[in-house]
């Protein structure tokens, strides 16, 4: 096994997780994680979800990597070393995403977009910009080291299992619920009922918005559809059902990263006034928009980068409050590549959560 | 010269303008409009500017017309002929722009956002969705006959020529700024300065906007847009000037059309948060747009389309109050394909308005 080169590393120290450069399949590979600093913890991990943005990481899809990279950014685990400043203690169980640090200080920090932050860190595949330039690694692995300002605990209603998919899949799906109001006299569309969809159905609905309409490519998920909160599903192949919520939909969360999208369908369900939002990257540099759309219903764009902080947290005690689970699969962390397989051929209903040998250790927190 | 075969007609009555049905030059052409409607008013055209809009379906640009078509669409005349409930007497100068129709009774004509109406109807190549089937025709005429209810009251402060290019070019840049918020605390950028973005770059300094800066392929208009009201002038070519303003404008409107713009270039103008509006459609299906930018910088792209009943009659006082002009150039509509080879050749600081016969009969209103 390697050990990958850090500019500053705690040498005493090996945390070992799966690894590519940008091929499958997975290898075990340790490194040195970075010292553990003051308002640092060190988590074990329990649980890690397999998102979208872990295979186009793992499969080399958004270009290659630097160097063995180890994705994971839906973690869960139990702090087993924590600095003086730690925001959490020994014993706790957090969750960590997919944003590890920002410079605090900017205005998306202080105004809680610190996944906006032009000093952000992203919890694989990126550096620290705090001098160290040491190399941070995700959560298909044993351990991972974090500030303790981007980790959140996690409400004693929800399964550490079931908390993974909240810390992307969540808050990715609530925050532009949130921004861009849905809710009572909203009309909210989700295209794509995968890990990402089957939680915005869910946040959609607990919002009260008007209408959730499900839109998918497949007919096995009407039903399923409708128990997560659908008021309506849409097989986006069957004209007529598509024809029928044409120009309907106030918001749009385009789930999939589908880089052969139509956008000119998509744009089609919006609503005048409307927004389309997405939420995944699709593995190409561009996307053809159709700009008479836009301009003739006055129809926006846009993007959503999961959640800051603060939003975070909030996030996962509204899922407690409210109920707001995602579905998951658990497969033993052991057999990553069989987990990433699945994920891949797109088969879990909704969430593929890998657990480690550290799950049979949680005591009921 | 031709008649048109409208459904609904005044075959007693004769118009002649200029037209084509899709490539220049422009002909002679006469058609009977359709009756005069109890709110209708006849307008003697005494003043018509030239858009891009004019030339892209003019020069066959959006596609082949199904018959000939008179253009132009900021027009301003003198009512000649009135129904008897029209909201404009005999005598009064109006304006007329791009909107000659909409249902009246749906969400959108109900909010002002009449340009959005499903049943609306454009001052040429189109037709009227109330039963009759009617044809418009636009202003490159001698006279236009429309719904009062789309003729604006010139400001009397505002002269008759001036008047012309604010009902396309004004309204169209004036509707965006107010609507995403253009005003104190916000940046503004003006990326193309021509007939639309001289005018915009007049409304972002009036409505107070932090910034106003102006983008332009040409060093040659760095006086005028400081003129205009411009607080920075950026050079799109100068790689130093285009960095130094990266990811600092709220707002940017795009108003040129350029099918060959590079959105990621434009996008890189717009701050985390902010939102690029393009006014004018590129003669192209699809554009390339990056998700990437507007995904990790929360940007949004939006279309705007001319405006609404009362944000039209709002803007020409709005520009009466606040000394907004558009800078023109006035040719005699006898020479219409000469002032549209000068428009088409981007000659014009900044809009070509065409005079006819009648102007020099005009009193002072």
């Amino acid at each position: 096994m390697t050990v990958i080169n850090t500019i500053v590393e705690d040498t005493t120290t090996t945390f070992t997780g799966w690894a590519t450069t940008g091929a499958l399949p997975l290898k075990q590979f340790s490194y040195h994680p970075r010292p553990l600093g003051s308002k640092d913890i060190e988590v074990e991990v329990t649980h890690c979800g397999i998102c979208g943005s872990d295979i186009s990481t793992l499969t080399g899809g958004w270009g290659a990597l630097p160097g063995p990279c180890i994705t994971g950014h839906e973690v869960v685990g139990t702090v087993v070393a924590a600095g003086p400043q730690s925001l959490h203690q020994n014993g706790s169980l957090v969750g960590v995403g997919g944003l590890v640090n920002s410079c605090g200080d900017c205005k998306d920090c202080n105004n809680g977009f610190q996944q906006l932050c032009a000093m952000k860190t992203f919890i694989f595949n990126d550096v620290y910009h705090d001098g160290s330039n040491a190399v941070p690694q995700g959560g298909f692995a044993d351990r991972v080291r974090v500030s303790s300002e981007f980790a959140y605990k996690i409400p004693s209603e929800i399964s550490p299992a079931e908390a993974a998919p909240l810390l992307c899949a969540g808050i990715t799906t609530y925050t532009p619920l949130k921004h861009f109001g849905a809710g009572p006299g909203k009309r909210v569309g989700v295209m794509g009922i995968g890990g990402l969809g089957h939680l915005a159905i869910q946040w959609a609905a607990a919002f009260k918005a008007d209408e959730v309409v499900a839109i998918s490519t497949s007919d096995s998920k009407r039903e399923e559809a409708k128990k997560l909160g659908a008021t309506k599903f849409v097989n986006s192949r069957n004209e007529e059902e598509r024809k029928a919520t044409r120009h309907s939909l106030d918001i749009l969360l385009v789930t999939s990263n589908d880089k052969d999208a139509n956008w000119a369908e998509l744009i089609d369900y919006v609503a005048n006034h409307g927004t389309l939002v997405f939420l995944a990257l699709p593995e190409v540099a561009t996307v053809a928009v159709p700009p008479s759309a836009l301009l003739m219903r006055h129809i926006s764009i846009a993007g959503s980068l999961t959640g800051g902080r603060e939003i975070t947290q909030e996030m996962l005690e509204f899922a407690a409050e409210h109920n707001v689970r995602p579905w998951i699969t658990t497969m033993p962390m052991s057999d990553a590549n069989a987990a990433v397989k699945v994920t891949i051929e797109g088969r879990p209903r909704y969430r593929v959560v890998m657990e480690t040998e550290a799950a049979a250790r949680l005591q009921k927190h």
